[in-house]
């Protein structure tokens, strides 16, 4: 396809060695060429692809010089969008990449939207849409397993696996129609139908397979949304505080363009805990007060984890009984801490109220059993089934619902199958999967939906 | 030199599309050669110096893949550190660079310390000490003519001007010596002492042309410290809005690794105004309360620029008139707003309280005057002088110290040959400016000081 040439900061914004302008379209290297001056006084369009150029930019209007850069250029069609590709390396200052920012439009490309880099490599075929996606995915990454998730479905592992699964659906569906061109081969219906079941059946249990991955993809990919409860006292902004000290690779999102919310988290083990908002958890106080009022109800609904926070050297109270009923049903890690202190709490009961619920004691004063907390938490979400990193996981919401779907039509299509409806009612159900499919991989997607994801991408990307 | 070979990341933190990772040294392409894969199963080391390739960070002890990344090689010595670099291009998140830098690390190279790459930039001679400091100024920019300053600097500048008056200064003590050492030619003091009060004089005026620039230059360099004051409504918080919204180039400073302080700059016309924190220029309530207050005498002396707001329907009050004198003696323009009322304030009385200072009258709910205030402050700091882009600024503190002790040591040699003090106390006092003026490019200057001085830089730099 042939587009317009774009231009972006592609580098995070702030104070840094280096920053980055690229360009991509067909006047990239023309446009970079009427600002570009080298010693040498050669000109970028003769240089070799992939080839990095010593000079300084200059404003043809004034002729004063902008900036001094590094000028790399990327020929098509290898490239990340295959088109022609120029990244211009400045100072990592503001105002530097702003100026050569501002110098390259000037000149005649035009200021790129979120996204729109990915959006070419996607719409020139380079990358299909959950690669894109996963490149995104890669860069929001929060610990190094949700990291490798979106490295495996970047590299394509994910849309390869869909790829099988719509071409066995698409080799049934043409095998059905053989068998309706020429009935005079066979039973339409005896030969067909068992192929529908067959394929359609292993179809269905590969999108299991996938669907089983996700509620562990989607958090490695969202980060594990927790909230630390308990009665005033009894040591959860202790436990916070050491949760957050002992897991230095803490990752702080710095509010960028588009976003303004600062969300920390919290690398335990390979699970990114999200804390959902200090300020939030530290309202926790709160919560145990208006235990009944909705709001605090609403929070504890959306976490995913529940840290409960007892007191051992107290006997349980009305307080810890409530906090128990309202979190009943949710995953839950009961804290007992204090065990310096004598104990007086009756852990009977407590198993008793934590029914499912993991129990582990702690001393946070005296540094004791938070490594068994840690240890419980990674267990309750990854018990023994990420260390295979070659499993592919679908971690995107997206992604989800589609499978979602598409396991619901391919059941339509299995139980029509066996209840002898006609085959060509059955024909739609599959011909639905086969689309619901390719909506993961952007085949049979609709421009206003590629829009949108694409604009959910960060600048110069 | 020899060094060994460092790495870190040199882009800025955050979610972006790029980062890039930085090698430095002798091993910078064999640790890289030991990690990365390329497609064709090239090696780096057989490639041409300033090429990009595409390919995987693979990690060797699990030979799992790390990242998907371009890495560009540049062979000494036509690089940034005169040594061999390699920069790797991998995605932009925090987790990704991170992942790239620690598999460097393990590979044999050394984390770098902040401003380690500019330092050995400097220690291998491609760079001196002005030029060094002037990149960490281009990326700490505010505004166009900050960033000209420092790219003047950055290209050698007031390297040049600094090296010819150390010649003279050279050649003048070597003329010295000659005629110390051969008397015989000519009275010594006859000739010496006019040609060392010739030299010197014209050593002398260069500097003063110089510091003449500095104040300007340091105002560049480090914004102008303004504060907003005035009774309680008359319009303070309105007025540091208008210029706030009027000013697109906001400059926000994101807070780095090693300073936690969020500053804002206004670009009023090229002079980046230094809003001292928003908070604090709220609290200037407080400063008309608690005018005798030590604290609230102490931010206004800090200030480079007070903004003093009266309400035009309103006479002075004793407040107003505490504020002038509190302020008396200081760079100020008077702003004179709500002007859409009927006016009641008396204009003569102001004016005998404004004394040199400058007034301006707005209405800033009906959007008038502000280009007026924003005229009159670009006036006062920079009248006439700055559109000259070939002046030469100082703009450093640790130069302009230099400079100001090298204008005395060198006035006293001046003093003392008019005064017919023996030529070699003279010549002691020429050797010093010399020594001074070289402090400033580096060429005298002790280690401790360019550890410290490279300590400030940003890391990756």
């Amino acid at each position: 396809m042939q587009f317009d040439t774009i231009a972006a900061i592609s580098t995070p914004m702030g104070e840094g060695a280096i920053a980055i302008v690229r360009l991509s379209g067909d006047e990239a290297i023309n446009i970079s060429d009427r600002i570009f001056r080298s010693p040498s006084g050669k000109k970028l369009a003769d240089e070799q692809s992939h080839t990095i150029h010593y000079g300084h930019l200059v404003d043809p209007s004034t002729g004063s010089v902008v900036e001094e850069v590094m000028v790399s250029i990327m020929k098509a069609p290898k490239t990340f969008t295959r088109e022609d590709v120029v990244e211009v390396n400045c100072h990592g200052g503001v105002v530097a990449v702003n100026r050569v920012l501002n110098l390259v439009l000037k000149e005649g490309a035009r200021l790129a939207e979120p996204g729109e880099f990915s959006k070419r490599a996607f719409l020139n075929g380079r990358i299909d849409l959950s690669q894109a996606e996963a490149v995104m995915d890669l860069i929001r990454a929060k610990t190094d397993r949700a990291m490798n998730v979106a490295l495996n479905q970047m590299e394509g592992k994910l849309s390869r696996l869909i790829g099988e699964l719509r071409q066995a659906l698409l080799e049934t569906l043409a095998q059905v129609e053989v068998n309706i061109d020429y009935p005079e081969y066979d039973d339409v219906e005896e030969v067909t139908i068992p192929l529908m079941i067959e394929k359609g059946t292993w179809v269905k249990e590969e999108i299991e397979k996938l669907l089983r991955t996700s509620s562990q993809g989607k958090i490695l990919r969202e980060g594990l949304s927790t909230v630390i409860i308990g009665r005033p006292n009894v040591g959860k902004s202790s436990l916070l505080n050491s949760l957050v000290q002992e897991n230095k690779a803490i990752v702080t999102e710095i509010a960028g363009t588009t976003r303004d919310i600062i969300e920390e988290y919290v690398n335990v083990r390979g699970v990114p805990l999200r804390l959902v908002d200090t300020a939030g958890i530290r309202e926790t106080e709160d919560i145990v007060e208006r235990i009944g009022v909705e709001r605090s109800r609403q929070v504890l609904k959306e976490a995913d984890l529940i840290l409960l926070v007892l007191n051992s050297s107290e006997e349980l109270s009305e307080e810890d009984i409530r906090l128990f009923e309202a979190t009943s049903g949710m995953d839950m890690i009961v804290v007992i801490n204090k065990t310096d202190l004598p104990q007086k709490i009756d852990m009977q009961q407590v198993n008793d109220l934590a029914g499912k619920g993991t129990i582990v004691t702690t001393s946070i004063l005296k540094e004791e059993g938070v490594d068994e907390l840690e240890e419980a938490i990674a267990k309750l979400f990854f018990e023994g089934t990420l260390e295979a990193g070659d499993l592919t996981y679908v971690s995107n919401a997206r992604h989800i619902a589609l499978l979602h779907k598409a396991h619901k039509t391919i059941q339509d299509a299995i139980g029509a199958a066996e209840a002898n409806v006609p085959v060509d009612m059955i024909q739609i159900d599959l011909t639905r999967t086969w689309e619901l499919l390719g909506e993961i991989v952007g085949d049979t997607v609709q421009d206003s939906l590629i829009n949108q994801l694409f604009a959910q991408f960060c600048l110069g990307k």
